[in-house]
This record gives C-alpha cells, structure tokens and sequence, in this order.
C-alpha cells in the first residue's frame, strides 16, 4: 500500500464509528424522538462538547471560538504553520436528518484520527472547525458560524431576534458567550490556505450515476423572485373561454414555459415554482389574480441571469398577449460560488483512486463553503444519500460510501498538505 | 301601432320606474351602504310588503305563499284560468348588484301594470312571484323559493341551520311562517301553463354582439371536481429539472390543456380552475402535492359529459408520463335544463320585433327557472348588463335596454297567453 493511503480495514473502521457518532449527535435534540438542534441553545453547546472531546481523541488541541464554533488544530511538523481548513455544522433544521453536516465534521475527525495514529505530521496544519450554524433555523439569517470566522458579521446581527424575541447577543450571552468579542473568532487571512468541506449531496445525481463520491464545482447561485399575474376575476359560468382573462391560465402556460426552457437550455440549471396561490380562490370564479414564486438556480452567474431574463420576457408576452399583466420582484439573490480548480482536481483525483471514476457536478443547496469563499479557495466533497433526500428525518447515507468518502478525505488532505 | 304593443314613451316610462324601484329595493339592506338581502331576514319581509304594494298597484291580486314568495295574479279575462307564471328572486348575495333577480320581478310587474292600464283581460291569468331564496346566501341551500312552488322541498330543509345555527324552520317562525304548512306553497299542477323569467345576463356576450337581449337556449348543466396531483416534494436547488416529480408542473400542463381544449370542442362549453394549492408550499421545495378544483359548464350533458371525460383522460396521461398519481372526485352536479322551444320561439319573435334580430344564448349562471323546469315548461330573457359584472355593486343595466326588454316581454306575455 502507498504510504499515506488508509486501509480498506481502517476505512470500515473509521465509517463505522462515524455511523455511530452520527447517532450519537442525533440523540442531542430539543425535541424528542426528532432532531432539532439551534445554534446557542443547551444542545448546541452539549453537541459541541461531544465533538471537541472527540477532537482532542484524534490529537487535537480544541477551543470554541466566539461565536460558537467548536474548532481543533492538528499541528503541523512545524508548529505555528498556516492550516488546512476542514469543516461543515453541527446546526440542523427542525426535524432533521442526523448527516446534513455532522457527516463532514466528522470525516473531517477521522482524517486527523488517522494522521495520529499513524502519527505522521504535515507541513500545514490540519484544523476542524464544526459551525455553529448554517441553517439559519433560530435567527432565520444564516451562516453565522462561518462568517464568524471570516469576520463578516454585519452590525445588525446581534441585535436579530428569534421567534421569541431574544437576541443573538441575549443568547449568546446565556451560553456563556459575549458578542462585544465576536471579533476574535475571525481568522487571519495567512493562517489559512485552502478550505475543504465534505457534505451529503441532497440530491438524486450520484445516486442515479451509481457512484458514492462526487467533487462539487460550484454552489448554485440562486435567485428569488415573487410575481404576479393580473387578469380579471368572472363567473366561471357566464364567461366564454375566449373572453375570459385567466391569471391562472397564464401563469399555466409560463410555467410549462418554465419547465421546457430550462431543461432545453442547460442541464445545469433548474427552476421551481413553489408556491401559488389564487385569489379570489373559489371553484366558481375565474382567477383575477395569481401570486407565485420563482426559485431559479444554477453554477454560473451568467447564464443563470440569461435563463431569468428569457423566463420573464416570456412571462411579459403571454400577459401581453392575453390582454392582462404581469410584475415580478427579485426579493433574494445569492452569486454562485466556484470551487477552486486545484482543490477540485485534488479532490477529483483522491476519489478517482477510490472508486474508479469520478463525477464533477453543482451544488444545488447553499453550504459553509459560501461564506468562507469570500476569504480562502474552498472545496467540497459530496457524499451519495438515499434518493436525494435531506432536511428530513428519512436522510440516509450507506456506510460503505462513508467509508470511500474517508479514503479520498484523507488522501486529498494529505496532498495538499504536502505538495507546495 | 299593433294592437298589444308598448309605445316607445310607455317602455320609457315603465323603465324609469323599474330603475326608481331597483334603486329603492336595494335601500332594503342588512348592511348599510351595501346591498345585502337574505332569505327570512326582516329586509326579506320588506321588499316583499313593497314589491307586494307594486302588484296590487298594476291592479293584482296578492299574497305571501308558505315559504314566503310575494305572489301576484293578474286574473284571466275568464276567472280561475291558469297562469302564466313571470317570476325570478327577490334575495341578494352579499354585497350585491341590484339587478340580479330584481330586474326580472319589476319588469313582469310592468307588463301587467300596462295590461291593467289598458284594461285587458287575456285568456290566461298572469301570475308573478318574487322568490326568497335562489342565491342560498344564508342557508348554503338555494332554490327554497321555487322549490316551495314546485313542491320539492327535502325534509332536511326546515331544519338546515345558518351561520348562526338557526334553523330554516326556526326562521320561519321569526317571521310568522310555519314549517309545517310549506307543502302549501306548492301549485297544481294544472294551474300553470309555463314559466318565463327574465334576468341580466350576467356575462358579456350580449355585450359583445352589442344587442340589448337575448334568448336563453338552456341554463347550463355543471360538474364540479376536485383533484389531486401527489408528485414528490424535493430540494428546489438539488434535484435536477429531469428527476424531478413535480406536482405543480403536472397541474400547469393539464390546465393549459383544459383552456386549449375546451376552447377547441365547443364554444358553449366552458371549463374553470378556480382554486389551486401546493403542498408544501415554500418558495425552496418543488411541489409534492397540488390540490385544484375544476368547473366545467355546457348547454347540454352530453357534449358536456364528453369534455370532462376528455379533460380527465388527459389528466391520467399527463400523471402516467410524469411518474406522478392523478385522482378527481366529482362533488357537484347539476343536469343541463333546456329552455322550452316554443317559449324560446315566442321570446325570439318578440326581441326580433324589439331590436331587429334575436340572438341565442345557454345562461351560464343558475336560476329559478332549473327548479321549475322539473314542473312546467320554461323561457328565459337575457338583458345586457355592463361587462358581465354581476355578483358586485359595479352590476349595472342600461334604462334604454330595460325599455326594450319590458316592450319583448309585453309582447311575449300577450302571445302565449292569446294562442291555444
């Protein structure tokens, strides 16, 4: 066996126990028999206890930073040199699946369990770090574990509310934290090089591709919008069909459009209505007005923005053409973040040694690795779960992947920990 | 002039008098500054003590049958002949317009005001009635108006509670009606020869071909569905557009089928989907499941039948190619009611004498005339209304048309009640 390469005996190992750590988180909830656990409540703290104990087992030396993070350091040959940043969140949604996150801190654990045992020290550093959170289930804002450490807390972040009226800086004080010093958890640019995050996919693609691993080139950029359709409300009994000025109708014929054109136009992107509503809303009544998002999504900024416009434009002409109107809001816009080409290709290396092939695709769900773009390239590693499904407490992932997935970890870690 | 037709000045003054009696019954009101005016209500009772003054003034005998109809009899010039029946409602939906109902009960009132003017005794007696109920605003049952005439009131009715848990019976009683004596309403069988109602036509087509009436061919029959597409909820960024189960996709492809085909078979057939939700409904998950209603309408059952078997077949395909399930459960149904070919006949002659052509039309809208059609012959005459605005305050008539249709009614009247 190449020196550096963790056996397959190992890698058994090392899944099973992360399977079982995984349970293990899980069972630290606010309600029981689910899994919901926020960022700065009593679980949060006890779940960030569990995995700095198991840090400091894989020779870790471990803090919680000021926001909330719990964070380890694997020291380098030389000590004090800049680190590799391994990490994802501990936060879950409500009612959640026990991988979504949890899985790559804990990879991330066994990777340096591994070094240790074999006590083999890399010329960088390897650092966890499990986010507090990235969810944004408490505050309803999101990523503030790992813009903590990017130091991108805007102002008005401790003084945000949740669904009982307590701040952030009120919670964090209750956890023993003090958000006059949230400035300290920023790390310093050179303290860091590369940035890797191993995630469950939470979508069908490697499932359908039959292959556990997969190397994400980018997180979709998402864009958000609310229309309207404006026709005329009538008598669904009295008004013949050509002199009828359906909202609904119109906003059928676009969403066909939607659903065509996007899939014409590259596999890549997707587009979602969500939600729809009609008012007045009775069986007898022609809808005057319909109210629907739009949810469109891709790895590229560009033709993301190329898809919306031709959508809208679409939108505009059947509206124009059935002689009613049509509006649309863009409330919420996130970039798409690329994933360093040299992070990719390590990672795409790694997981071809382990599987035989490797598959390179998009991110549809947002992740740490967002945030943390903005500072230090980033990486991730996706992990095949059963149907795609995430955000839920059927989320699933076989323990053999895991095992492949801790293989490839290591092996990534480990070259571009090495290789200047 | 012909004898037994209106001069323009006599149509003129009768239809100042009909918009001077609309305007004032719709002072009669629950709620000020809007018309609303429901079934055994106290403003019930005072519409009908006015319309009830109206007749005796056009020289009628009157009264307030069991179910509390105001009822008028202008006698055959052989006393104790049967009837002619001119009838339509006197109760509103909430905030109402003025015309729907009233219009057809004012206007009849004219044609035997001018009888009783010119002193003439036809060989049939002229009856005319102001239904209590045909909207069923309060009860959420219609037709207790017509049905009492008919004599087909179920024995669940008097004790039907409203809103506020008051029986039908119960409400009689507030108003001085028995529940016990309903049957009485009902009329022999003999007494009546046919029934005409006139009333606006609540759509636009007479609108559209710019003629102030039409001749109602039949009331539409009605079904009414409610459906559901189950798909799969997913990730609205992870599942790519051609894994996807989408339940709203599926729902929009079938509702631009029901506008193209419906459109396509016949033009008296119409088809509505007036309510829609998704579930989950969030503007980041793709709609598992979409539950919609659907209305469809036609002249006659048959073609009627065939397009929503048509429509559900579709339905089935569209489900089948998507991988989806596809269920409806039909809650409503009406039968089609066919107007009377020779009342049809004599309307039409006499809107062709009033404004130089006929036009034929099925009503979309329900009325009286379906529950008295089950008993006797019936016709109905449209009037122009703004738009097809109805059920609304905007509900508007022009005073020239109402003109024309009280001098077609007149005429129509003499007729059927002169020829054997």
């Amino acid at each position: 066996m190449e020196r550096g390469l963790m056996n397959a005996d190992d890698a058994a190992r090392s899944a099973a126990r992360v399977m079982a750590r995984c349970d293990a988180l899980a069972e630290i909830s606010e309600t029981a028999g689910q899994l919901t656990r926020v960022y700065l409540s009593p679980e949060h703290m006890r779940a960030n206890a569990r995995v700095g104990e198991w840090m400091r087992a894989a020779g870790m030396q471990v803090w919680q930073d000021e926001v909330g993070n719990i964070c380890g350091r694997y020291e380098a040959a030389r000590p004090g040199a800049p680190a590799i940043l391994l990490g994802s969140h501990l936060d879950t949604v409500r009612n959640a699946g026990r991988y979504d996150g949890m899985l790559g801190v804990l990879t991330a654990i066994e990777v340096v369990q591994w070094l240790h045992q074999q006590q083999r020290r890399l010329p960088l550093a390897v650092e966890i770090v499990g986010f507090g959170d990235e969810e944004g289930t408490r505050f309803g804002i999101t990523l503030l574990g790992s813009r903590g450490i990017t130091g991108q807390w805007p102002e008005s972040w401790p003084s945000h509310p949740d669904g009982n009226s307590i701040t952030v800086a009120q919670a964090m004080q209750d956890v023993g934290l003090d958000a006059a010093l949230i400035g300290l958890a920023a790390r310093q640019q050179e303290a860091i090089v590369a940035y890797l995050e191993l995630h469950i996919e939470q979508g069908p693609c490697l499932e359908q591709a039959n292959l556990p691993l997969g190397v994400v080139t980018a997180i979709n950029g998402a864009r958000r919008l609310s229309c309207v359709f404006t026709g005329e409300a009538g008598h669904a009994g009295t008004v013949p069909m050509t002199q009828r000025k359906d909202a609904l109708a119109a906003a059928a014929e676009w969403m066909v459009y939607i659903e065509q054109r996007t899939q014409q136009l590259d596999p890549q992107l997707v587009a979602t209505v969500g939600t729809l509503s009609c008012a007045p809303g009775a069986v007898n009544v022609i809808p005057g007005e319909v109210n629907l998002t739009l949810d469109v999504r891709g790895p590229q900024d560009q033709p993301l923005a190329a898809l919306l416009s031709d959508l809208l434009t679409q939108a505009e002409a059947i509206a124009l053409r059935r002689g009613i109107s049509f509006s649309a809001d863009e409330y919420y816009r996130i970039a798409a973040t690329a994933c360093d080409p040299r992070l990719q290709q390590a990672f795409s290396a790694a997981v071809t040694q382990v599987q035989g092939a490797s598959m390179l695709l998009p991110s549809g769900a947002g992740h740490d690795a967002i945030a943390i773009a903005e500072r230090w390239p980033v990486g991730m590693l996706f992990v095949r779960c059963d149907r795609g499904i995430s955000h839920h407490p059927a989320e699933s992932v076989r323990e053999t992947d895991v095992a492949s997935a801790i293989q490839a970890y290591l092996h990534t870690v480990q070259h571009l920990a090495t290789v200047p």
